[in-house]
């Protein structure tokens, strides 16, 4: 997304006709028209099962009717239509990194705010100067709703955060947790990720320091565990709960103070429901993407039925509320899972329930292992697999090119014994499932885009997405940015100017970039990097980078008259 | 499927309480309450991409989006649900062949008669003796509505022959063609698969003759090109359009001779409307399966975009008529498409659409070519690939391992370049969408499995599946059979005395098989093979192989006073 100076200075006299703040207000007036329509819902569930594709559902329902007696998941019931998933193009230094296949931050920001934007976005827009795009939770709570995030990832992570988060990478999960405590007031925080939480003196991962004295002085009741979450009141009003220090354990490796999806659902009902004006809440099954990430695919059917337990709390709770809509989908497919692999038709269904551990659960022992028998010992082991061949051995030993190592070999050898196939380990583009209960229901059926899912939240809740998303533009901005040797935060200069409707032009024979806002005038000599700002020197910082030129907020501070501040944690500009 | 001599034996007390004749004729009572509620269509239109998965509609559109300006497909504005589509288990001498994932005959016996049978069955029972189930074509006959089958494919391949055809083995192609003529009153028939209806001696696949003149003689019109159909008249009655000696051409490979589906599914409407009772129509894209098969993608999104083009001719009539609903699914998905390989977050769309000619059309070619210089030629000629490795073209002189030699490999390389997978050559057990217009559409929303779809088309349409079985199953069984080094076709025993309601008992001190119905009574003596017949010795004709005890048809009609005749084509029992 990078552009060069030439590019800068020869669209010049465009950028003041681009549409700049208002850019991410779209679809206002169909969407308030239907709204009248559309009967209401007091309270909105969102699930998503990040990574379910469709080969993820048809998996866990034959492992259903197979091992459980089951013909039928929960899901099935409610399925009313498929939703695309692509991202905005985006490009960077390295090419493209952002299109048809999107990552679970793009796709969540499309069913959170109803927008699309590039791959690791969090609800953010797909510019040089990303814009805040507010999600149906942020819009609920302006609403004097209740809200709820559920997750077994971690809290911080890119399904989640889209809902209750702005930053332009998905990677700052500190200031994400940050942004919770201190930007939005959710009542209820369920997932795993203490670790975002916790300085680095505490064994966690932030830089600055340990924020849950912070959450607790804000009211939250804090618990670690499934006993403590059972032990919670409902009339809590705020809980935060962190069951481990990243993801909470796989289904296969959960021990009983872990929690399952439902678990946590459900209490969180129980809290979410003290308020008279309703709320809403997202819940993610958020292993089904990790598992099939890792191309584990006896963990990837137990998260799914774990998934589907928690589809059952949701709408258990639904049907007797009588005031509640319920949407499902997925964020996108993960692994590229066929059933059936190898021109075989079958799938050796038998085999599936066989693994005691998911593939990280022994991961380590697979890795520690330096000969062909340790391997196989610890593959028969966990799976009754005795028949190892010599070649699988070796392949397991050595890894399978991938990060996953020595687990992806496990998995690929594990795979071709159930017969289903993985087409790598990334995400893929195939349309992914949607289903609903009660009034969202009629909007989200048949063919339609993850972005329709957010607007459906909106009109049947009553949310005014686009109010809030003004608000939250009115108050930041999310640049791209360099920071220098010397630690100083730059802006490239074109892309800030066009967002405050300054005036850029190229003298080619002084070799300056002069800036100019009705009188305030600046200049810019790419030379000798010399400011001159309202015709006097000033020492503000410069730079050129691969012919863009970079440029200090006090430049913009000083041509627009206002007092812009810079959050180095969440990265963005604050406006006022 | 086959049993052992002893466990007939022990079994012997079993036989005479299972459900014989009626065995198919089920959930009679539910369908006809419902019926009387449902909004009726004079006509019906099915169509059926075979193999097109999800990933192959994900595929089709996002190459419409890129190339064609259409961000949808004509299908999507109708999509409603999901079907599942596993086969009924089957096992034979050499392990499992049937369960998981079906094959084209057995899911299209559920879509066509609404029942669930094992894979190469084409509209028969998965049992030892297997009865014929009625389709929604023959049903539609008996009510005096007109109908037709239109295919890409061979208009003998399985998914036509389910709709107008009782066979064991899909194989038996000659004997489809063959019951199109003598037992169906089908008006259209278009597709490929000439060769099933000439002999050997004029270049086809018939033992016996040509049968074309036969169908000349029941009054069908003949065609055998684009410019053949488009010529025929609308009150031709009866047409048959063999548009190919095998399958109709690819759409990468079609000639000005060649027509498209859609040009196909208009002659047949525009034939078929001249019924005022209305029509039952089954429209194929037959070969998004066979490109999926051989994994060459640019063919499939052709094909996928071949049948979205009939599918719109569909709609558009059925919207014009008033009176037509319209459901569309597929039997199943090829190939294991994934739209994404190798950890890499992008498809290459942008080479989706370099080849001029399918893999089948540049397979010769290949096949041929004997240098790395020949391939790089063929290649780059075919899609602007001018950059094939030498591990590239080696794989692909050598083969990929698989039937699809060469023709595989290089669609193996190309898949690469263009970042979508596939698992095999093979079916896979993804559940695949429905879509549907008009009153059946509220019958196969949600998630469906593809027997209601003939269920659903049969309330809409006020058809008798039913009764229309009933009739069948009076007429004709298909029992395994073998045929001795003499010529002499035999029957197992047990299952034909169950089917007959003969009591089977087993005396070891003889080593005699005995059977009665009623005062009818014959012994076998399994040393000896002699056949006691109502007390005298008879000269019929008895094999025991693997513990099976195998008669001729002869000692049956004894036995139930019969005179049931073999129909060695047909490979059935006539029953009268």
């Amino acid at each position: 997304m990078k552009k060069t100076l030439t590019s800068i200075l020869l669209s010049g006299l465009m950028l003041t006709m681009m549409p700049t703040l208002q850019a991410g207000a779209t679809t206002t007036t169909d969407t308030k028209d239907a709204a009248a329509k559309t009967p209401k819902s007091k309270n909105v569930i969102v699930l998503i099962g990040d990574g379910m594709g469709p080969a993820q559902v048809s998996a866990a329902r034959t492992f259903s009717r197979h091992f459980l007696n089951k013909p039928h998941l929960e899901l099935d019931q409610y399925y009313v239509g498929q939703a695309t998933t692509f991202a905005e193009r985006g490009e960077d230094e390295t090419g493209v990194v952002s299109g048809e296949v999107t990552d679970s931050s793009s796709s969540g920001t499309a069913i959170a705010t109803g927008h699309k934007t590039y791959n690791a976005a969090v609800s953010v827009s797909n510019e040089e100067v990303s814009k805040p795009f507010a999600s149906i939770i942020e819009a609920a709570e302006q609403a004097g709703k209740s809200s709820g995030l559920v997750t077994t990832a971690r809290i911080t992570h890119a399904t989640p955060a889209v809902f209750a988060s702005h930053v332009r990478s998905r990677d700052n999960e500190s200031a994400i947790a940050s942004q919770y405590l201190m930007d939005q007031k959710i009542e209820v925080l369920f997932g795993g990720g203490k670790q975002n939480f916790v300085s680095k003196q505490d064994n966690g991962k932030r830089t600055d320091k340990t924020i849950i004295p912070d959450f607790e002085a804000k009211g939250y009741k804090v618990v670690y565990d499934k006993q403590g979450l059972q032990a919670l009141d409902a009339a809590a009003g705020k809980a935060l709960g962190l069951f481990g220090n990243s993801h909470v354990s796989y289904v296969l490796d959960r021990t009983d103070k872990s929690p399952s999806l439902a678990d946590m659902t459900k209490k969180a009902i129980e809290i979410l429901t003290t308020n008279d004006k309703g709320f809403t809440m997202m819940v993610e099954g958020g292993r089904i993407d990790h598992a099939s990430h890792a191309n584990d695919f006896p963990s990837v059917i137990q998260e799914m039925l774990d998934f589907d337990a928690a589809v059952k709390v949701a709408m258990d709770f639904a049907k007797k509320d009588g005031n509640t809509s319920v949407v499902i989908t997925a964020d996108h497919e993960t692994g590229g899972l066929s059933l059936s692999r190898d021109t075989i038709y079958e799938l050796n269904v038998n085999n599936w329930n066989r693994p005691k551990k998911s593939s990280e659960g022994i991961g380590p022992k697979l890795k520690a292992a330096k000969t062909a028998e340790e391997v196989k010992a610890i593959v028969a082991d966990n799976t009754g697999f005795d028949d190892l061949t010599d070649e699988e051995v070796k392949f397991i030993l050595a890894g399978d090119g991938s990060s996953f190592v020595q687990e992806g070999a496990y998995n690929a050898v594990i795979a071709k014994r159930m017969l289903v196939g993985w087409s790598g380990h990334g995400h893929s583009a195939v349309d992914v499932g949607v289903w609903a209960y009660g009034p969202i229901a009629e909007l989200v059926k048949g063919q339609v885009d993850n972005s329709d899912i957010a607007k459906a939240v909106a009109k049947v809740a009553n949310l005014d997405l686009d109010a809030a998303t003004a608000e939250l533009q009115a108050k930041y901005l999310y640049p791209r940015f360099k920071v220098t040797r010397e630690g100083n935060v730059l802006y490239p200069t074109r892309e800030l100017a066009a967002t405050f409707g300054i005036d850029v032009k190229w003298d080619e024979t002084t070799r300056t970039v002069n800036l100019s806002k009705g009188v305030n005038k600046a200049s810019v000599n790419v030379e000798t990097s010399a400011v001159s700002l309202k015709g006097a020197q000033s020492g503000f910082k410069v730079n050129v980078d691969n012919s863009t030129l970079y440029l200090s907020l006090d430049v913009f501070n000083q041509l627009t008259g206002k007092t812009m501040k810079w959050d180095p944690l969440s990265e963005r500009i604050v406006l006022k």
